[in-house]
């Protein structure tokens, strides 16, 4: 069938997802300072330029877990401009909604009567904006109390997990949330083991409702215990977002064993300097009727270009080890190539735009240096690109073939 | 004539006046932690039950300029608790709103169809809650974006002050209201000398306007030019709010020489033991039609009963300096009887509250302790008043007739 027959506007949830949004990375650095923020602004625009009827968001919305008075500034600012408005809201909640939402309000903020909302934003809590300190609060609980966002799936207690899923009803399609912010691995994958993480299904119609969950924690296998393994997950479980990994790879993917499809938004901002971070970033536009769903992906044109290389310097035929100089000039050469590169993916990416504002790309070369020849200092390298490369102390990477990688948190 | 007859509702101004409330002033200590909070409580509750039109605070709502999570989560449980609702509020503003409130929504709370807003509050800020860190913000302005708070009074230089009022008009009664966030003493001073502070008067009906100002700066002498004289004020000022002096003198004392009438309403919260903190603490409710004005004062029950007293050793007979444990009885003596009077004017304002719930009071006990009497550890003496007085380890402090006393900023 034709999606667009198929999916009718009065039956179909339109939720815009997206993850790891990690506001206030960087925050003072005078060239990647703002990227954070203007992404998250672009991802906001894009939910209200595609009217979904929500957004839904994965964690590490915020990247500390105390966000300076400018994260909270303009992480507010935002919601408020996109988020609040006359268009209503046409979505029904069905569960108790002081079970989903347990503050002092205990509503979701589209059924306040003293907030005007537009586009509820949902959203879990992330390994970097864990609840903590004094109270510990939740920054999004911040968010929350000023009716711009609803944190949902905080545990009261970590000796099990029980998870109430947020019950929503669009016409004559059901769709069960079931959220579980981020608790550390080895101790979910601990509480999945023991068979104590309960699934609070709704107890009428209960074939009917399309029954999503999101979390935020290790996906990839970090050791052992260090992860979740997807078979954890529910038998009765549609579709899964998966928070904290921040590479993109939102076309959902299915798991055999389980029949259930997981798509993980990836990050919107990269926070290193790896692999996973430079593959192009998209949010989705889910849509949901009845037991299905389809998935449109937005690729997001905000991020700053990243181009990543890597170059084995003893199969390079006119290099010899012993010329530093003509070594240092391959490597500016590949430099000057990759930043060509970031220009022309971003031009393809943004054709309205003047040349002018392409912006500072980051760059990381990654230079395999066994076979005698020695490395220098990346700092001194990176001064010649202040005005070319957001990251210039950063562009060149020195390993060996044998050099053990360490996986850094997401 | 009589004030209830005299205010008609339809044309009087009806504002609750607080400043001072340093919202978070320790916070972590388990005893006075929430001491803050629960009197800006009561004084919103109070806005509430006197349906005011609006709430003018003075500045110093935080006690920090970057306030702790929990201190903006209180804040705005509260302000949203309080001051959203159905009750309209029948102000209108005459002033160009992008002048007063200059942020990205440049337009008053309860204007906004956004939110829902049955009480304003007005607020500009003081010196422990002004615009510092990343992007020079005010703690205020995070309330601003937020909806819960209209902050006005910032200076965009401080070359010149140019202080432009929010014009208002309830029925035929019009209040301009004149607001300066703190700005540092010598400096405002100089300004002030240097005829560099412009009040922009409103064209029409000049005559008809109530003309208030709220500032936030030292009002006793502190030093040559480390304060502001009344007479530095505009001649046709009728009334100013004046923040920062914690010390309640609240009633208006006119300035003969301007005959203007200034109000102190001092801090909510007592964040130091000097005399002036010591004094009953009230909220001010304003009412203003034309240009006449009245303050009706309300006691805070809330406020954690505090009593100094002062004795001079060597002028009581039974004691000699050489008898230490006669000094000891006699000054624990002495807290006694202090923890009692606090106890009977506790119970005189509360009198509906049963007696375990009186609160461990704030004592500090001045000792004069010249003519040979020697000062001992008043953090040992404390330690007998751990589970009876809220500041143990403070409740004496020695002092000798010379010693020179500095003068705490507030
Ligand atoms: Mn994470
Ligand atoms: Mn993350
Ligand atoms: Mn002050
Ligand atoms: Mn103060």
């Amino acid at each position: 069938v034709d999606p667009d027959e198929y999916f009718t506007p009065a039956d179909t949830f339109r939720i815009l997802m997206a993850t790891d949004n990690h506001l206030g990375y960087m925050e003072k650095d005078p060239v990647r300072g703002d990227d954070s923020f203007n992404t998250f602004e672009e991802i906001l625009q894009l939910a209200h330029d595609h009217e979904v009827d929500m957004i839904l968001l994965g964690g590490d919305l915020f990247h500390d877990n105390k966000p300076s008075q400018r994260s909270f500034h303009t992480a507010m600012t935002l919601l408020r401009q996109y988020c609040l408005g006359d268009r209503p809201c046409h979505i029904d909640i069905l569960s108790d909604q002081s079970e989903n939402f347990p503050d002092r309000f205990a509503t979701v903020n589209y059924q306040d009567p003293n907030f005007n909302v537009s586009i509820p934003v949902f959203s879990i809590h992330g390994n970097h904006d864990d609840p903590s300190g004094g109270g510990n609060l939740c920054a999004l609980e911040v968010l929350s109390v000023a009716g711009l966002v609803n944190y949902f799936g905080r545990q009261a207690t970590l000796d099990e997990v029980h998870i109430k899923p947020v019950l929503l009803r669009k016409g004559g399609s059901r769709l069960a949330l079931y959220g579980l912010g981020n608790v550390r691995d080895e101790r979910l994958n601990r509480l999945f083991r023991d068979r104590r993480v309960y699934m609070h299904r709704p107890k009428q119609q209960e074939t009917e409702w399309f029954n999503m969950m999101v979390l935020h924690q290790n996906r990839v296998a970090h050791g052992r215990n260090n992860f979740i393994p997807e078979t954890y997950l529910a038998d009765f479980l549609h579709l899964v977002l998966w928070g904290h990994e921040h590479q993109c790879l939102i076309d959902p993917q299915i798991n055999e064993s389980k029949d259930l499809f997981v798509t993980q938004p990836g990050s919107s901002v990269a926070t290193s300097l790896c692999e996973g971070e430079a593959a192009t970033k998209h949010v989705g536009i889910l849509s949901i009727k009845g037991t299905t769903f389809a998935i449109e992906k937005v690729r997001l044109r905000t991020v700053r270009p990243f181009v990543m290389d890597e170059v084995v310097l003893d199969s390079v035929p006119e290099l010899y080890a012993k010329d530093q100089t003509a070594v240092n000039e391959f490597l500016q050469q590949k430099v000057a190539e990759m930043i060509e590169r970031a220009r022309g993916s971003w031009k393809e990416l943004n054709p309205d735009l003047a040349d002018e504002l392409f912006p500072k790309p980051l760059i990381r070369l990654k230079v395999e240096y066994s076979g005698g020849f020695t490395t220098f200092n990346p700092q001194r390298f990176g001064q010649n690109y202040i005005d070319k490369v957001a990251n210039p102390k950063e562009i060149l990477s020195f390993y060996r073939k044998r050099t053990a990688t360490r996986v850094k948190s997401a």
